[in-house]
């Protein structure tokens, strides 16, 4: 049961357009907090986009959602979950990257999150583009390699770009997997598609058994069916969920630096995190949101009612008998 | 039959983006109109916001919508209505509001309305934000309460807001229940989602025998069960329709202003309109339509097809036998 | 076999956003150029928009299209068809208009399209309103008259605008029936929806014997039932396949002059293309793309995922034992 | 002194939002309307676009100028003329356009124009592009040529465009000297700027006494200097004023269609009309305003301004002791 | 000199578009904080738009400027004033308004206000519409009258709108004077333009002695010039500077309810508060900056801008000696 | 005098809107071409963007020029000068940038334009943000340094950001100093403003001789005044001119990372390129365009013009005594 301080501002008491925004209206926990080793979850901004091979901005991404997020409620109206009553949840602020240097952004988000993971907080951060993941997972996961559920219209999987370049926001998953990061039979890439360079990330993929769910399979079996075997693929252990924005099609998160046409609706596109449930999310990301392509906001209100999704999820792996869960 | 005189301009003699704005280009008819008294169906601006408690803009969405809805042509593709052709239509003009004084601006709308009403004028009229739909009512229903056929994604049932309030757009049906202008049993509410605060509004509809049909359950039933349902949950007397355009997924209708995820599309957003066909419809509105948060006017675009969908049900209502009914 | 000048420039090289903008990143290839013989499908411009009867802009579409096309790469990800790898692509740039002069601009086109015949070129054109299909019809079909599939919400089978007006993009596919460009027994229309002024357009269809498919039926019988039926009407002869850009939905393809709320989504879109599979389209279009109506450029960047998905299919009917021919 | 039927509705009783857009919320009055006869300054739109070479949407600017100009109040606050009391003002509507037909819509514009003329009404119409200029000129001057005092970036005096086409937006003031609408000796043109093509329109200019006023001249001269000459080319007979948006500076007024930087700001822009006080102008047009190049409605919003200007040189030029001229 | 507690962070540090998003990126500190007692000079939002009489949003305000000032940095480049090393300055967060209530909020504004002024603490408040001041004004001034130095394009001096209405936004400082909470002798209103709908406040300045300086004097005589007067108007006592973004010409601030153009542009806009320097600043605002009116962000950004202008005026007014004053 | 293959399309030929977008509409030289070693000047993209501290995009930058730069005709309307008759000018295209990599991309824009370079060509670059401009200086200036004239709101000669990182878009210039690419003494900076960290770049600044003019000094002396030091301080030796477009203000060019209120307006904008007459440019550049952040697209046209004013200056230099030079 969270305490509280840890419960957000109300809309009913102030209205959802004034005061500072913060993720879903928490309190902002800096490091040197009092209250910073209470955390079960924390809600982290990384503001770097130097991974892009196309069009920038997701650095803009964790403020946008944070003023998008202020829109937030209490329960989820589907499970009755009431996150922030369940677990302790807050803002923990920004990673300060490093705008033109990636070796020293990485070394920075890897560092901060191995503090994080050293104190038991379950992070779920907001890129940035998707080259955040990496040094996300191996903040986390030195110890042993993870399950992983990606939505993703990119299998993230190429070994290069631009002649040689392999830290590149298409790169990531290939680069965990070689490291040992990332367990490849625990791995599912959920609603791949888009025209291809080639065939070299399905390639990798194939080597290492690493299930790839096209957007074909999955309109064609249907969300149920396709969840229930990520959640087989994915098993009881250790997982993290990555969810890319350019899952979403383009008509309704046009936000985004690579968008793919023919995607899942916004319904689709938040039910496929509820299927989640029951899955030990250790850890979680929403990446690749650019505001600057995204002139009305909504995608940014799109990446906040997910970022609620997974937070729920996360807090149900935390507290699976707590009384927030099931319906009324 | 209408005649002549209630005839819009058509597309193929004047260019749709031509000429002064009115309702479907229908004729603009102020209060002392020699032919007020010929009316049918009068469409009506509300242009009102003061009942928001989040972002405001849905005063502007009267004159967006004229505008918008000069795009409109003469005949329904589907059912074949042909409704200026059916039954005598008009622009009433607006509903001049107090910007700064809701408890005038909820007076006014109620005495002119009471006074169409008086005249047997059933109004279709155009918010504004939701709390336009109670001095409608109030106008409306002082004889008896009437169904309610609401397609929203919330329920605008709540006690109150911000220490106390009880007139904005998020009580006005709890106010209609209470005031007996509203008959519980008949009213169904289509499309609810969305975080919540509480069960405040749930509770409210469980003791009065509201029906509330959430967005799950009307993806996993489908239109035509839900449909069919929900008019027999109306039956077959007077009943109101009312629209909130943020029953609509935010991708289609991004212009509100409390845009939930995961709402119908367009061709199901106008379908569940067509199923109101056989009920007696006897006024309706299309609200919170906000402009300012609609930079490319489609949602506009989508009220003003809306707009149409109910004028036809309404139309319909009006003249079961008319020719115009039927396709050839 | 395509030979390597006809390669287009790869983002694994050269980043999508830069370079001067051709059709898909393929080499330009003006009437002149040494090459120019040896096209097999040329992409060319038609800047056009003076048969606009409503909101103007698809003049600037191939300049859009172009920019955006410059994101996509080789490879078919579902058919696995690399089209620039089978046969030869071109950007043959644009067909100088007159804007001011509807029948100068005509017969340029029809004149250019003529000689690109001549050369045994099949043509991909890029609009433009709707009336730019008229010429290209021209110039292509005095010998013998083609199919055609059509998709679009309208039928654009009118016989007169403004009190006469027989050239507008309201009107092609009449009097390209009534000059014998088109076999009306080998002719479907396909999403056509949206309110009507009359029936002047389905009474001709009947009395020719051109198949219309509503978005109504579209949605009853889903895609495969319906492109079955669309491919037998067309048979195996030559055929045309004509794209507005307003058979998709609005809230997916804003950036359109007439949008008819209620259409197909990215995903329906491409695929009714995919299933074209197997006809022998000679000559094919996109048009209604209008990007002052399109700020976010995303239906720009669907026109282009869209060319790409046409391009598939002409050049499979080109080359269809192909190697790049089926999914590895 | 106007009477009460025609004032406007005032924004402090119905808000500026609110009803039914007309030209500074003027009444309608159609042509058959029974106080027609009874106007003396006629407000016009021209939806028309037509004559344009470059980027289109001007036939959009009758109808976003009518919503922008109902923030317009009732007086000058410089000169204090207060327009609408002074002389008998109204919204004529709009001249139906042939958006495919340029003769024709020419033909419309000049009877219509020529018709109010009859009649005594002095029009101020509302383009447009500057093409719509001609007819205006033709419907006005064929009695006598008038003077004429342009406000423009362009001279619009060139010879023809694409290969020989003389009826674009950039040749109107060639044409009309060549059919002696304007008396050469009595035109001035204020604000040329822009890279040119070729010296065409200057040799004319040259040739027939036409006087340019570069923009350079124009700020080296300030604006008292420039229209003091101007008065006294112009002189004391009847004269045209003309404004074409793109005067300004594209920072100002963005929305239309070739914007030539280095222009005045808004307070020079309606400065220079102030400064036509004492011109006898018996008609007037504001054109090039292109909706869709004017995303925000700033450019409408401005053109409304000087509209307003406009008309309040024309009112005092047919009640020049009227008791609203002079400061109190 | 202020204490490192309150010093902001710097973008060499941490990018400027990374962090949670505070007024100039100064220390949040609620109520209840423990520092909150040795703020010098407070930033605190007023996020209502209650009494807005024409287009809505300002409400939105706070949160845009708030994000927006992330890009100031520490040092005035022209006086060489570094703020917030010469006085204790923080964010003080919002005053929580009630969105449907105009007296609710006026008294939750007067309440925060006056508490902080009771503490000592100079606000610089951040609206919100020109009403906010009102209460501001309350809380501040009962014991003596202020002066005022008022930047605006309208002189809000109105007695009512819409048939009684006494608290909009047209009103405030009317409101004010009969209150006794401003000095009419000491106030100055500079930038006064725009059509007028009668000269009721100019009577009611003029029989109170309240200077007024319209933008055409402001031109003529130059910033130097009146900005003198100014300071003479207003003296030595304590003063409240109040800045309307309106008084900036709209196309420089767009993003606002009720723009005039013609006004100033930014280099004088920032101009005229630096020319404040001696005035006895004791509070000050910036108001009607409305985020809905602003798709690019711009008018958010230069109100972050002018509100450093003003802290370092009211910082100059608190250290008159400090080390910072004076350019090196 | 140029010959033929170098003349650009004319529009008067083919519409502004048509055909594939080059810069200026001239011919695309690859480095293979046959004429590639005629080009006097050649215009070339640098579409990266990895220096940048703040906002990004500018790598969009080249693209979105050559679309707008398709507006430009023939002729200077004040000097007369026709460049494309007087000297041969070219678009290169691009320099393939690695966008996740910044030591390789500086290497090869250094490599290309010291190939460039080594023809003969001299180089009009077009950025990208304003670190471009240091591997350009590498490229050209090893023999000798060059003199600059800069017209920037930022320095550019901060030591380092981010903890170290000295090869940001706020280093380029001291970094060239210290690498003997520039001449202090023949450096002059124009329009400096906007808020500052610390004084670190004004010692540098002084510590060599630098030039600095801040915008304050340059609107209290005028134009003519601080141009004619300009010149002085470059003298006639050769000189790079750099121009980054947030010297302008954010009102007219708001499309740009890091804007700074009070610059100079479009007329100023442009003026002080003709100033630079008689100065020997042998190279400049364009930078700091960020299209993403430029939604109507008027930063890019503004941009194209200066483009084009630039290159006026750049072609007398070269043919000083050509006909074109010198008004009719």
């Amino acid at each position: 049961m969270a305490d509280d301080f840890f419960q957000p501002v109300s809309g009913m008491d102030l209205p959802r357009f004034a005061g500072i925004a913060t993720f879903m209206r928490l309190p902002h926990l800096p490091d040197d907090h009092s209250r910073a080793g209470d955390v079960a979850i924390g809600l982290i901004g990384l503001p770097w986009d130097g991974g892009t091979s196309n069009r920038p901005g997701a650095r803009h991404a964790p403020r946008a959602l944070r003023d998008a997020s202020t829109m937030i409620r209490a329960r989820h109206p589907v499970t009755g979950m009431r996150p922030f009553a369940t677990v302790n949840c807050a803002d923990l602020g920004d990673i300060g990257p490093n705008p033109v240097d990636a070796a020293d952004t990485l070394a920075r988000i890897e560092t901060r999150i191995a503090t994080l993971a050293g104190r038991g907080v379950r992070p779920l951060s907001v890129g940035g583009d998707h080259l955040c993941t990496l040094p996300v997972l191996r903040g986390l996961a030195r110890a042993r390699p993870l399950g992983l559920v990606l939505f993703d219209s990119h299998t993230d999987l190429f070994p290069a770009y631009f002649g040689g370049a392999t830290l590149t926001h298409g790169n990531p998953f290939r680069a965990a997997v070689d490291e040992g990061l990332l367990d490849p039979a625990r791995m599912v890439m959920i609603g791949i598609r888009g025209t291809m360079y080639d065939r070299a990330d399905r390639d990798f993929a194939e080597a290492h058994g690493i299930r790839i769910i096209t957007i074909e399979e999955f309109f064609a079996r249907g969300i149920a069916d396709v969840m229930a075997e990520a959640r087989e693929v994915v098993g009881t252990g250790p997982a993290y969920l990555s969810y890319d924005i350019d899952f979403v099609d383009p008509s309704v998160a046009p936000g985004t630096g690579t968008p793919e046409w023919g995607g899942p609706d916004a319904f689709q596109a938040m039910g496929v995190i509820r299927e989640c449930a029951g899955l030990n999310i250790v850890a979680a990301d929403l990446v690749e949101v650019s505001p600057p392509f995204d002139p009305s906001g909504g995608t940014a209100w799109l990446g906040a009612s997910l970022l609620f999704e997974i937070l729920c999820v996360m807090a149900a792996a935390l507290a699976p008998t707590a009384p927030g869960q099931g319906l009324r």
